[in-house]
């Protein structure tokens, strides 16, 4: 969405494009070299930080719909996508009488009575994590700004956020337990105190050196290669890459790494 | 819903008190002796079983909601309820087209022009673990019947029933990892081996012996109790219990065993 023209007509008719009461919101962590950050936006017209989101095209199936959101705000396709928690609470509709009534003077409508986007809404979140080197942050006509935030500094967010990222990141953690991570977060040949550092940032927390890599070559997730990294006089660490196959295999269908 | 006039104001009416366009499925698993069932229903007018499910009130958080769906077909209350997943596809709105069609005509309505139940449909999954032969199951004017099934015997399920029921176990699996689990599924005092079993049924596999108990021990979650089961000449297991306090801790924030 682009022009003042889409915008409205996308307050005025959006409900013919998009199924109303149900929205998702995207929790999409960016890691790099040991740090973790949160991708936040400021809707048009809002003063406050929160995370990205929007509506579902009746067209589209929710993954799509995350997918697309996610794309627009970091130039990004197809990143892991994974459902956290959906949100649905009578109090939710408060949040959006009092925001979208500002839209609804943004484009000059006086009146919001029977408008589709007065609707007690039910948002599904989705976590996404990808390399925030890599990424484009890109606004648009209903986003006034779009940054990355240290995850131990993040701004108090506007509506039900707060308690959205801290569900986001427990999930994210349990995840970790459950399904391949690093893929597009390391370089293409990485140690592994490269893939050690990923986790242990993920998760906050120090762990044993050997855990999360001793898994992954026991699975076959992780393939030594005869190759070394040289980064001082007596060290040199050997490289490793994932398997490519596996990863995705594990990654369809879960696995306990555990 | 009990009466016939219920049940055509729901139809007619029901989006004044239900938001439209979601609802919520629940897949109940039901633990007893090393067994695990699955709850199915069949709705009225409708052949094929499947899960249990309904619309949100318009007052109702979305557990709410789920906890009052499982507590009208099992009669229990709080149940240890958690999301799985949130279904969304457009191809969604054929199945109701279909079955909403024969619920109108029940009603002697004749045709289903704007109704509010002829919409893409998004549906939150939950899922819940009971003991079955606690519960006592109870049909109403919507559903015409409602059974436990052994879940290696399930018959194929109508809509995208087969897929939550997949993704449901899948869930309450990896979380059988990050939460206490067994609360109103084992006796009162139990012994490991009993606790055991339960582990092995509901992840339908072989464990060690210690994996579980021991982890549980170590997390304060299990207490021995100073008492002892007889069950033959040179057979007198220590008996435990859960720390119940603990254990709530423990639900809420999860914790991994692994």
């Amino acid at each position: 969405m682009q022009t003042e023209a889409e915008f409205k007509d996308f307050i005025l008719n959006g409900h013919l494009h998009y199924i109303p009461h149900i929205s998702i919101d995207c929790a999409i962590f960016g890691y790099h070299e040991q740090q973790l950050k949160l991708l936040l936006i400021k809707h048009r017209n809002i003063d406050g930080w929160c995370l990205p989101g929007g509506y579902i095209k009746r067209t589209e199936k929710l993954v799509e719909a995350a997918n697309r959101n996610v794309k627009e705000r970091t130039g990004v396709d197809n990143l892991f996508l994974q459902q956290f928690k959906t949100f649905g609470d009578p109090d939710r509709i408060q949040f959006n009488k009092f925001d979208e009534k500002k839209w609804l003077e943004a484009v000059g409508i006086d009146s919001w009575e029977g408008n589709w986007l007065f609707n007690q809404t039910i948002s599904v979140g989705f976590y996404a994590i990808t390399d925030f080197s890599e990424t484009v942050l890109q606004t648009d006509i209903t986003t006034a700004e779009c940054a990355w935030f240290d995850i131990n500094a993040l701004p108090k967010l506007e509506y039900d956020h707060d308690e959205m990222v801290s569900d986001a990141l427990h999930t994210m953690r349990v995840h970790l337990y459950h399904y391949p991570i690093g893929l597009n977060m390391l370089p293409e040949k990485f140690t592994l105190s490269e893939i050690h550092a990923l986790y242990e940032t993920l998760l906050d927390k120090k762990l044993d050196i050997s855990n999360f890599p001793k898994k992954l070559i026991a699975l076959g997730l992780l393939k030594k290669l005869d190759e070394k990294r040289s980064i001082g006089a007596h060290r040199s660490p050997h490289l490793y890459s994932f398997d490519k196959e596996k990863y995705e295999l594990a990654l369809k269908e879960g696995l306990v790494l555990s």
